[in-house]
């Protein structure tokens, strides 16, 4: 395994009171000199004051650093909420001794609390003193809220004999959905680009990973990733075959970290691909993968390891999509269990059963139509799950 | 209570052995006299053989028998579901001694198994004979799947100094969302009227009922709601204002029948009203109640008996409809949680708790935007669900 480092950067986490248990509960990231920076943010009409500040620094294409708590998503706060997130940056940015402008500001947890801003205050000189180069699982774990595991991946690569650095850190368990970025997701790298082209890449990848993924079928008001690039080594990325090989690096990490998230989605015991293929167009693929994905019906047949195929073909036919039920082939795994839009019988759904006792599998459904494909991925739904989010703020 | 009959017609249920458990699972409607007849069906693509049956059956605007089954959805079956489900009706009209044409069939239960169709053919003679004014009791116990209860609904009215009777059955439990008929309902009234005033009396119903119900966001293959009309009563009913008072009737049994589905949802033990208003527009307000009456995070946190305000704008945010968050107020029954965006305090809060604890309640969320309304019927997601339904089959 990689060390958990990335040249120029240093991270920090530590238990500020924010959160009712002595947990970590504030992070921070430092680069050494100011990175140029992408950012790509939640849809949802309903939005942190931490979001609406990070969307607009984002634009100045520079950074230096990014503060991050948990136990309190600072949203629904009103005017004190947008002046408690800049108070965060303005205090980070004085211990720091950076300009304000260059700190990014995240926050995750209770929605419509006020911002206890004096512990963060009171928090950040020792912070501070923690940031190292080896301080990123510190950092992961002070931003996890009902996460059970810290998510952290590095990948190194090289261009034209230079070599990169990727490291990447996300939390993520409940409210995530297609079409969204994860909750949080912090990307750091020593590689030399422009905010522009970063950005092109970020999007791309975060297409491939994050919005391929569902667990409850929630949107985030706080989903934010932040690409943070220092320029430390001499990998140049602008356009080409640098571009490409850097973009598939950081798919390859995103991708990895959002099959973490949908690992360690709330209650979550099962990994499950949703694969679409013989549709009429990619896009009408992904309305089935994503309708399937987001079936409680389905989620919790997987919960009881049951290949309800019926609930499968339920599902797609309520996607929108004018799928035609006796053209349909269905797999778990490489088992057919479905046929023609009919079951495969007894052998078949004892070989079905015995695919979802494991804890990954792909379900592929063939609508035999034309050939556009896509996949969706998504977890179980469990007697956990209900337990975590109806006690979740006692 | 009124007498659960209705003029005119006939009905029973007994045990076919269709379901594993010795349990009433063959149930029979007839009316002595063709009757006029109408019926919504499922939008889902996937459809059961016996909703493509009845389709293309109540066409003909006149029936007879209704023949139902639990246990057994006979969907994604192919051709041969198509062949049961005549069979069916079949024996059905044999047994009566009325034409096929004239008999309708309902299945319900898991899809995709073959259809025992030699029990339900050997049920049938014994079915006949139990035959009563007072069976629908029996019958709507035959129709259940995972429902606690049976439900039956009785109501009489007047036309002109004419007396009619309405009486109605249902099931439901899973698989419900709104845009859709609930899984079955039943409907036999003594009115004299024609088909096609009969589809729109009954449409228009089942938007202000059914259509407006959620308990996991499923659309099921099989819905179907039929309504019979044998003319025994002295009322016409074809417009004006007899239209008006039959319709205000239908509406009133509709909706009670449909708030019994919500409350007897898989492991519901809440019924929660959305009610969305100063929205830019109705359909923009129904947008918004579906999409916090359908979230998993909001039905988590009902069941909880948690005021978690935020997930109710963060659903409301999401729901493509561009609110305003700061605009936003949010009360649970009386109790205003939400002014401008922003919790109103503990007190407030702890009086929202309150409402919580009750097993029915009214949430109102105002966008203050425009003057358009709506409302969606929902329950709460508990972890009884989840146990239902991972265990369905086994």
């Amino acid at each position: 395994m990689n060390k958990l480092v990335c040249p120029g950067f240093m991270a920090g986490g530590i238990a500020a009171g924010i959160k009712k248990k002595n947990e970590k509960d504030l992070g921070l990231i430092y680069s050494e000199k100011p990175a140029s920076v992408a950012g790509v943010f939640t849809r949802n009409r309903v939005q942190a004051a931490p979001v609406i500040l990070d969307r607009e620094r984002v634009r100045s294409g520079s950074a230096q650093a990014i503060i991050v708590n948990s136990g309190n998503a600072n949203c629904c706060t009103g005017d004190q909420g947008m002046a408690d997130a800049i108070a965060m940056s303005k205090v980070t940015a004085a211990t720091l001794g950076i300009p304000e402008s260059q700190v990014l500001v995240s926050s995750t947890g209770v929605i419509g609390q006020p911002m206890p801003i004096e512990r963060v205050e009171s928090a950040l000189p020792g912070l501070s003193r923690s940031l190292s180069p080896d301080g990123f699982p510190d950092f992961s774990s002070a931003i996890m809220t009902t996460d059970r595991v810290p998510k952290l991946v590095v990948r190194e690569g090289s261009i034209q004999g230079n070599r990169f650095t990727l490291l990447a850190t996300a939390k993520g368990a409940g409210m995530i959905c297609p079409d969204m970025a994860t909750m949080l997701c912090f990307v750091c790298t020593d590689i030399q680009s422009d905010p522009g082209t970063l950005g092109l890449l970020l999007s791309a990848a975060v297409d491939r990973s994050f919005n391929r993924i569902t667990i409850d079928g929630d949107m985030s008001t706080n989903d934010t990733v932040l690409l943070l690039a220092n320029g430390m080594s001499d990998c140049v990325v602008h356009d080409g075959k640098a571009k490409a090989i850097f973009q598939e690096a950081l798919d390859e990490v995103l991708i990895e970290l959002a099959r973490q998230l949908v690992k360690d989605g709330e209650g979550a015991t099962k990994l499950a691909e949703i694969r679409v293929k013989g549709a009429p167009s990619n896009g009408e693929a992904q309305a089935v993968a994503d309708t399937v994905a987001n079936s409680s019906l389905v989620k919790t047949a997987f919960f009881g390891e049951d290949a309800n195929w019926g609930r499968i073909l339920g599902a797609a036919g309520r996607s929108g999509v004018p799928v035609e039920p006796h053209r349909i082939d269905l797999y778990f795994d490489d088992v057919q269990m479905v046929k023609d839009g009919m079951g495969c019988g007894d052998d078949a759904e004892a070989d079905a059963t015995e695919v979802l006792r494991k804890s990954e599998f792909v379900v592929t459904i063939d609508l035999n139509m034309g050939s556009g494909s896509a996949s969706c991925i998504t977890c179980d739904f469990s007697v956990e799950y209900v337990r975590i989010n109806a006690d979740y703020r006692s």
